[in-house]
Formats: C-alpha cells, structure tokens, sequence
C-alpha cells in the first residue's frame, strides 16, 4: 500500500517537469521513499501469510489508515507546508472530508492540485473497498447485512476477494473517465476535468479552484456533477453487478438509493418552496434555478462530496439548519459517501415502529424488517451502537473544536463536517466560501483525528482502545 | 384529574383576593368549570372499572397530558393572554418545561404567578409518579429496568400502586416544605420562597421575576436552590424508601447519581479551567466565583429546571456549546427531571464497549450489566429506539423551528430546550436572558407538541399514532 502510494505521486511529478514547475523534485524523491519503505514493510512480513483474524484485520486497518497520511504529508512539507497543515490536507485528502487549509489553489502548481485530487481518488477506492470486503466481515455498524450479497456474489460471479476488489476497481476507473469525458465536453480543460473526476468520484470535494464548483455555477458541468456526485453516492458493489455482470436487479430492489434520492429532492423542494414563500428579496432568479442550486449542494453535502456551487450558508436559516442536517445523512453503504447512511436510517427508524407495536402487542414478536429479509438482533444493536458512537464523537468534538476558541456554529458545524468527512461547515470561519486556513492548530487536531474516526466507522478504533482486545 | 387541577386553582383565587386583584374571579369561575366537568367524566367513566392493557394506559397517558393544559390554559386567557400564549405557557407550564411567554413578571398579579408554580409542581409529580409507576409497566424507553425494584418494594414496603403513589407524594411534599422555609431563611418573602421551591422541586423553573435567579443571584438562596436542583434530578422512588424507610442501601447503590454529581462537577471544572486559561477580561470576579456559577447554570440545565442565575451565553463559545450538550442530558429517571437521562448514557455507553468487545471474541456472549444485572436485549433496544427518536424529533424540530424564521442557534436550542423541557434556549431571542415572547406563533405551537413529546417520553405518542394501535 505505501509502495503504492509512492508509486502515485509519480503521475504528479511528471506533471510538474511538464510545467516546468520547480516541485518535481518533491514527487521523484517522496516517491522514491515511500516506495522503499514499502518494500521494506512487505519483506519484512512477507514470510509468513498474516493469519486473518478479526483482531489482525482490526490493526492492519488502522495502521494503515495512519501511515498512508504520515506518507502523503511529505508533498505538502516540500511545499512548505506546517506539519499541521500538511497532516490536515493529508487527512482530509485520503478520509475523502476534503476541507482543506489552502488558498490561492488558482495559482498553486499543478501537481499538488493533482496530488490533492490523487489522494481522495485513493482514498475513496479504498473506502469503497473496506466498506464491501473488511467491514461486513468485521460486523461494524451493521455491515454484516451486506455480508450476505457479497457471499450471495462469491458463490456465482466473484470467486473471490482480490476479485471483488479488482472489478470494483475496474467499475470505479471507468465511471470516473466517463466523469472525466463528461466534464471536459462541458467545457472544463483536460487538467481540471481530470482532477474533479477524480474528487468527484471518491466524495472527496478537494477543487482545484478557490471558489470550488462555483468556478463553474451555472454551466453544463455543473448539470453533470450533480449527477456524477448522485453516482458517487450509490452502492458500487451493485453497481459493479450491473456494469460488469448486467444484473440490474439487485440493485432497483435495494431501498437505499430510492430513500437517498428522495431525500435529496425533498430538502431541495423544502428550500426552494421556503425561499418562494418567504425570502424577499430572492435569492433565486428563478424556481428552476433555486432547485438546481439547492439541489446541487444538497446532494454534494449528503454525499459528503463537499463541492459548493454556491454561498449557501446565506441563503438563510432554515437552509443553514437543513444542510447542518444533511450533513449527517450520508449516501449508501459501500460508496465512498459518508456519514450515518441510508440503510442505518431507515433501520433506525423501523427499529422504532417495530419497537412501538412490541409494546402494543406485548405477546407477539415484532420483527424489523430490511429489503425483504428480517434484521437480527445483532444486526440492529451494530447499528443502534454505530449511530450513538458517531453523535457521542460529533458532541465531543464540538466541545473540544469550542474550547479551542471557535464560535459555536463554526464549532458545531466544523465537528460534524469533520465526523461525516463531508469538508466545508458552516458560518464565516470554515463556511462553503472559507476555508479551515485561519482556525487555531489545536482545532485542526482535533477535527483531523474526528475525520479519521469518522472514516474508520470508529469500531475499529474504539476496539483497538479495548483493554480486553490487547489481553488477547 | 381535572377536578383536582379545578380544586388547585383555588389558592390562586384567595391570593388574589387577598391581594386585592381584580383577577379573583377568574380562578373562581374556571376553578368552578374545571371541577364541574371533572366530576362530570367522573360520573361518566365511573361505572365500569377500566380494564387496563397497555393500549388503555397508553390512551389514558395522553388524553390527560392534552386535557389537563387545555382546562390550564383557562386563568391565562382570562387574564388577557392570546390563545397561543396561553396554551404555550400552560403547557411549557405542566411539562415543567418553564418557557415563558411573559414579561413584567415582578408587577404580574400574584395569582397568575402562583398559578405558574402550582402547574410546574403538579406536573412535576405527575411525571415523578408517571415514571415511577406507568412507564415501567409499559416497557417505554428501557424504563423497564426499573420495574424489578418497584416490585420488589412492593413485596417488601409497598403493597399498592396507590401506596407508591401516595409515599411518593408525601415525600416531593416534604421536600418541597423543607426547600421553601430553606429559602426564607436565606431571605426570600415567603411567597417567592413558596412559589420558588414549587418550581425547584419539579425541575420547572418558573420564577417570580424577569431576571429568573439572577434576582438572588450571589445570595444564600442561590447556594440552597443548586443543592435543592440537585436533590430534584435524584430518583424520587429511592429517596422514599431512604427517607420514609430508612434504607439507603438502593440509594448509595444506584450508578445514576454518580454519573450526575461527576458530569454536572466535570462540566463546571471545564468551563473554570477555560476561562481562567483563556478568558481575558475575566467574566468572574475569581475562581470560585465562577464555579458557583457554572456549576448553579449546569445544574440548572441538566435537571431542565431551567433557571438562570447570569446571562450564560455571553461567557463564550465553549460554555455556549457545553450547555447545549448539558440540555440533553438530563437527571436521574424517576425523577421530575427531563432529557436523555443517567441510566440510557451509560447504558448506551457500555453497549459501545460491549458491542466492540464482541466484535474482538466473536465466540463469546459479552453482556451489558447495569447496577450489577444483565440489561436484557429488550431493553437495551428500547433505549437505543428512545435516544434515537428523542434526537430525531429534536432534529425535525430544528428545522421546523428555523423555517418559521428563527436564526440557527435559536432554532436549534429552542428545539433542544423543548425535546428536553429544560426552558431557556440560546442566543438573544430565547437565551436565558430573554424569553420566548418574540418567536412566530408557528414557533410556539412547533415549540410546546415538542415540549409534549418530550415529555411523554415519545414512544406513547408514537404508539397512538401506529397504525395497528387502532386496529386492536
Ligand atoms: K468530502
Ligand atoms: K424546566
């Protein structure tokens, strides 16, 4: 994984001799470092096959996920980054939250705009893989109820795990070049197109312009990462079945993507009909024009994409408070989205009913039901624990981000972008028009580790925290 | 129930009689009303004994939490009042919420005010009685847990549900008694003492002046009220059988006033800490200065009594942010304080630990304990269901709240205020230094069906509205 990492930055090195930047130094040698120490790791425990246990796959997990950014930090060091700094672009880079702590992106060399969009690319296959092949297999967060479909898979069209990764891999490069076309013919240049379908596909968010998608506002690339970014919300291992496999069943008989686009629709109907009815003067040129914008940042904010097409945080209250929501919702499990997630939404919520008939008919059992098959008990509590952990975590840390000095909407708002990896928050401070540049170091801390925790699915990191996991 | 809220209006009557008031007639006539048709559904239901299934209690529950505020609603629209704010400070009034829609409190007749009191403290002990006896037997909110130690006293001390209710009712009394000449003897008149340890004693928070404890503040009351703050957010069914029964081995084993004491002790210490670091020029003449403080405002915040002893939301960010999470919260259960709760925290809590630890030995059954016994998945699940729809309604609220116009820090404290029937709210428009007079009508009535439903403890209302609730 370093190796290949290493191997990554080549592509940003060679960009930089193409511009006759002075950064290509950087990438050859971090390359050239990273690809040793990756050798080394795989030498030295290449012997013996690592046994796979929970606990094992547990540590491999979160050691990775802290040396991949110990690694991709050497780039913005060269640059002349803070370690601060560095280790947040990083974070945000490879966990997809795309909140970044640059400005002047318009002018930055090309191939650190490559690297940052490099790193989100990587981050989110990764994701997309550990969510289908690691985390079902762990039973964290209910993701046992996928373990299911992939074995169903197993069984008839993937033999095995290195080739479910592979035609994942194989669906995610091909959507993202489809991206890449799409946002070239709507008349992006060939290096910016390239980097926002590469941002674009993993949920990441990182543009290569300071104004991030309202460079584009109001053009047809706009009209087509609206849709890009609803992609990149839905399930890849259903859309690897239907790519690769034409099996389109499983996925229309999926509840998730029809609750997320519903939910994308609905929030950007509420916002549209309140500006209608209320908002004097308009924002708006149009309704047309509001839906497409509401809907736009909507879907970028659910997805966690994180691209603003525009102000929103002024649009008023109600959109302030209905993003701040969003923020939590999350695409569908096994895409590079964040956040709570559609299926553990609406299994919430029928754990509830299925909870309130219980105690009507205290004589029958009432089971909750999920896409046709009954959810364990297991599974529930996985989910119930999951969504508890992630509002503690987001509590916690906007407690923490407060007493570093932030107002309490930056400072709310800064938690759950960061807890979801969404990117921007709220307010004047780290608002879709800001960036996380001007809050003070410790905040940066606190909202890179909540990133990490929030990309981990924490189990994973809560566990490794377990007393009782180091007895053995 | 109706006629006794008829009978409890008298002592408004003679007060302002005594006043010379010309508001008198007003509590007589709905005094005489209310006792009329009280009587009256006596009569009418008094044949058959009610059979008492889950579904009757259910109904029962909520036909009084909507009868009872609607005859309360009566002296304040004599009075003057608009429909709306009327029916907001009745009900804010019975929940113990304490939102007021009132100002010039210190020249309002003392009829009304005494009114104000009498409802927070009826309600306070219908919820205290609600939570003791009810909501065990309905198995809402894992409210079961604490079914075993009422049968268990009712084996051993208390034959009878009425006795529980009597015993209770004698001790919240007694309490009340002691608080209200403890409050005299630190200088208060004998109403305000009276009206003040009234609203203490229910978590309610209804004051006699605009300035709320702040009239008081850095006097001896200020002391005796965050003592008596305290003992309201204790288990009631506990301190009976320590103060009626001498056993005080329940007590002094019970997890719950642990975690309140150290969360309400932890939060002061942080917002101390912070402010001697960082606050310049201090807010607090010295440390322990502040502390008394912080600690009087967090008391106040987690048992939702809800007075205010300084304007809390000008000390800073943190304290701001702190005393939002300080409104989920909440007291001990069986207490009339409101929120989230002691026990559902720490349940939820070692559910996350445990789930993380079965995940590490997936061949081992690892089990929740709780006060030294195994919490059944039943009821592990039921507080899982109970903290996720008391977010959820507190989440649909906010927005709700912010389209009506409110800004965001309003709608969203607002919100968490009324889910947790805490009273003051945050920012200037509801903040402890101002009320929610200004708020749209649409807010208010969004504001007191929350107030409702977080008082209800959710569930009972949900299960009315369950389809298969009717169906039988
Ligand atoms: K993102
Ligand atoms: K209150």
């Amino acid at each position: 994984m370093v190796a290949l990492l290493g191997a990554a930055m080549i592509p940003s090195a060679l960009l930089d001799i193409a511009d006759n930047s002075d950064q290509w130094p950087i990438f050859l040698v971090s390359s050239a470092v990273s690809i040793l120490i990756g050798a080394g790791l795989a030498v030295l425990s290449g012997g013996a096959p690592p046994s796979t246990g929970a606990r094992e796959a547990f540590l491999l997990t979160v050691v990775i996920w802290i040396a991949l950014p110990l690694i991709a930090t050497i780039p913005f060091i060269s640059y002349g980054m803070s370690l601060t700094d560095s280790t947040f672009e990083a974070v945000s880079g490879l966990t997809t939250t795309g909140a970044t702590v640059m400005t002047g992106l318009d002018s930055t060399p090309r191939g650190i705009l490559l690297w940052r969009a490099i790193l989100q690319w990587i981050g989110g296959i990764g994701i997309i893989v550990t969510a289908i092949v690691i985390l079902p297999m762990l039973r964290v967060g209910g993701m046992q109820l996928f373990q299911i479909e992939s074995s169903d898979m197993s069984g008839k069209f993937l033999p095995r795990i290195t080739e479910i990764t592979a035609q994942t891999g194989i669906v995610y490069l091909l959507i993202s070049a489809i991206c890449a076309i799409v946002y070239a013919a709507c008349g992006m240049s060939a290096f910016d197109a390239i980097a926002h379908s590469m941002t674009t596909m993993s949920a990441g968010g990182y543009s290569t312009h300071d104004a991030s998608f309202g460079y584009f506002s109001d053009t047809p690339a706009a009209y087509a990462a609206t849709f890009f970014m609803f992609v990149a919300g839905l399930p890849f291992s259903l859309l690897t079945l239907l790519i690769l496999h034409g099996r389109w069943r499983p996925f229309a008989s999926d509840p998730q993507p029809r609750l997320y686009f519903w939910l994308a629709v609905g929030f950007s109907v509420v916002i549209v009909v309140w500006h209608e009815a209320v908002v004097d003067p308009p924002v708006f040129d149009h309704i047309f024009h509001g839906f497409r914008q509401a809907l736009f940042n909507i879907i970028s904010i659910m997805t966690g994409t994180g691209y603003a097409s525009a102000p929103y945080d002024t649009w008023g209250s109600p959109v302030t408070v209905i993003f701040l929501a969003a923020t939590f919702l999350g695409g569908c499990a096994g895409s590079a989205a964040c956040g709570i997630k559609m299926f553990r939404l609406e299994i919430s919520f029928k754990a509830v009913a299925a909870y309130a008939a219980q105690i009507v008919r205290p004589n029958r059992i009432v089971r909750v039901r999920y896409a046709g098959r009954v959810v364990s008990s297991d599974t529930l509590q996985s989910v119930m624990v999951f969504v508890f952990l992630y509002l503690a975590t987001f509590v916690v840390a906007s407690v923490l981000l407060s007493l570093t000095g932030m107002d309490p909407l930056s400072a709310i708002s800064g938690a759950a972008t960061s807890v979801s990896n969404v990117g921007p928050g709220l307010g004047p401070e780290i608002g879709p028009s800001s960036t996380f540049q001007n809050i003070p170091t410790a905040a940066k801390w606190v909202c890179l580790t909540t990133m990490l925790l929030g990309r981990l699915e924490f189990v994973a990191v809560f566990t490794l925290m377990t007393s009782r996991f180091w007895r053995g």
